[in-house]
């Protein structure tokens, strides 16, 4: 329903779950607007298949939310952002925001020195998004990247904090820290991650001796659709009489739904609806 | 070339490099065999996709095996020894054996009371296709299952001993031994288990505080080749002369292959091939 006027939604995909950390981000910061989600559950993870394949998915989640008349669309996924930007970006009427850029933009943003590490899936970290992104704004920027396989099911299984997370924080961010031992500012470059900034901030601040700032993609995507929305200085509308916008929720498979989509979105999630694409 | 008369190899095929686990048991146990190896690693995991498309892919595998003239089918991968063996089975003119029947049978075999836990992907688990083949040999035996994502990235990291390790595996089995306090027998009901499967073992036994037997399904189905090769009573061919049989590796994508190969066939790998199904 794209023609229709009035309120129009913010529609947010990703290849799983884990995006409704950004739409948490999204409701934080602007807490008015109604909001779409679709998770492709069905074939998660993108980040085993062909660049091809994921630019497919990725256009046909962004055309259900498009035909549900959605006013900005958001790419959770670190994958589909990495390689399909450009496709999706073609194909939308309306502003099409990725992870990567402006988690990107935030990472410099927060780096005294521009050290940057990142940390993400196998396929985010072997595209180098992130380090394309940072050095084409600050050539002078160095940047490392680690895969980090163990904190997506450490996050999708609930155990964000204690002494397993805690280890393997430590044991990840050692290797990060021995490929750049004076970076100063690591991007979180998963939509699962934010569940352990904690642990990953504490194991940071303690290899290194000092402050490291720790910065996800989640918030920094969610200043951009605020940008995008109300421009740089601009300041969000009023959430209606009431209370906070609508979210309303969509998979193409249901497994383990009521365990997992708490758990990103910080709150009980009241529906979903299953529905193929 | 399955008219070709003289030494014909043994076929193992698995969703990734896991299903190398089956091929170092099955060159333990019959070491003058020749054998082909298809890890369909651009299309895994298995586990997230539909019945239907795991059928179809495994067919695929297999025919690759059977254009190539072996005696006999392992498929090593769980998801589609629970989903596609009956398919498979109908299309090999060779016999064909699955993960979870010969892990069942040694399962039974390894347990005096019949108080059986096994452990596996969420896919394997929420099959209850142990449960089953389990329950069909010994209507009262006892089966609980628990799904431990965190195992294969594990296993895939080479994180297989030390503290994080041992505190995963006693997080799991903690609550395994909470749904059967008084099972007797672990059967590791995915191809990446075997390498975790001391620290598990010594897990097991410490929250027991008895024995369990651990009993894992690539040594099982090395014994289930052994008999259907040389009868449950024969003892296997001696190896050619000059060493062992040959090994040949097919992969449908070569990401981490060097990494990862090693891991489980526990020896390095000279060559692999890339093939399109």
């Amino acid at each position: 329903m794209s023609a229709g006027a009035g309120r129009r939604p913010i529609g947010v995909f990703d290849s799983g779950m884990g995006g409704l950390t950004v739409v948490r981000a999204v409701r934080a910061a602007l807490p008015g607007e109604d909001i779409l989600y679709l998770g492709d559950t069905a074939r998660v993870p993108y980040g085993s298949k062909s660049p091809r394949t994921v630019e497919r998915y990725s256009l046909a989640c962004q055309r259900f939310l498009l035909d549900r008349g959605v006013k900005l669309v958001l790419v959770a996924c670190n994958t589909a952002s990495a390689n399909a930007l450009p496709a999706l970006a073609a194909a939308s009427p309306v502003p099409v925001i990725g992870a990567v850029e402006p988690g990107a933009q935030s990472a410099l943003a927060a780096s005294a020195r521009g050290r940057i590490g990142v940390i993400g899936t196998l396929a985010t970290i072997g595209s180098r998004a992130y380090e394309g992104a940072i050095l084409a704004r600050s050539p002078s920027a160095r940047v490392v990247g680690l895969a980090c396989p163990l904190l997506v099911p450490l996050a999708e299984e609930g155990w964000t904090h204690g002494p397993i997370a805690g280890l393997v924080a430590r044991r990840y961010l050692s290797e990060l820290f021995t490929l750049d031992p004076d970076l100063d500012t690591i991007v979180l470059g998963c939509t699962h991650y934010p569940l352990l900034a904690e642990e990953l901030a504490a194991a940071a601040a303690e290899l290194a001796g000092r402050a490291i700032a720790v910065v996800d993609s989640a918030t920094a995507m969610a200043e951009a659709a605020r940008a995008a929305l109300f421009g740089e200085a601009g300041s969000p509308a009023p959430p209606p009489a009431g209370g906070r916008g609508q979210l309303g929720v969509f998979v193409t498979d249901a497994t383990r739904m009521e365990e997992l989509a708490p758990r990103f979105l910080g709150e009980g999630l009241q529906r979903f609806e299953l529905v193929d694409l």
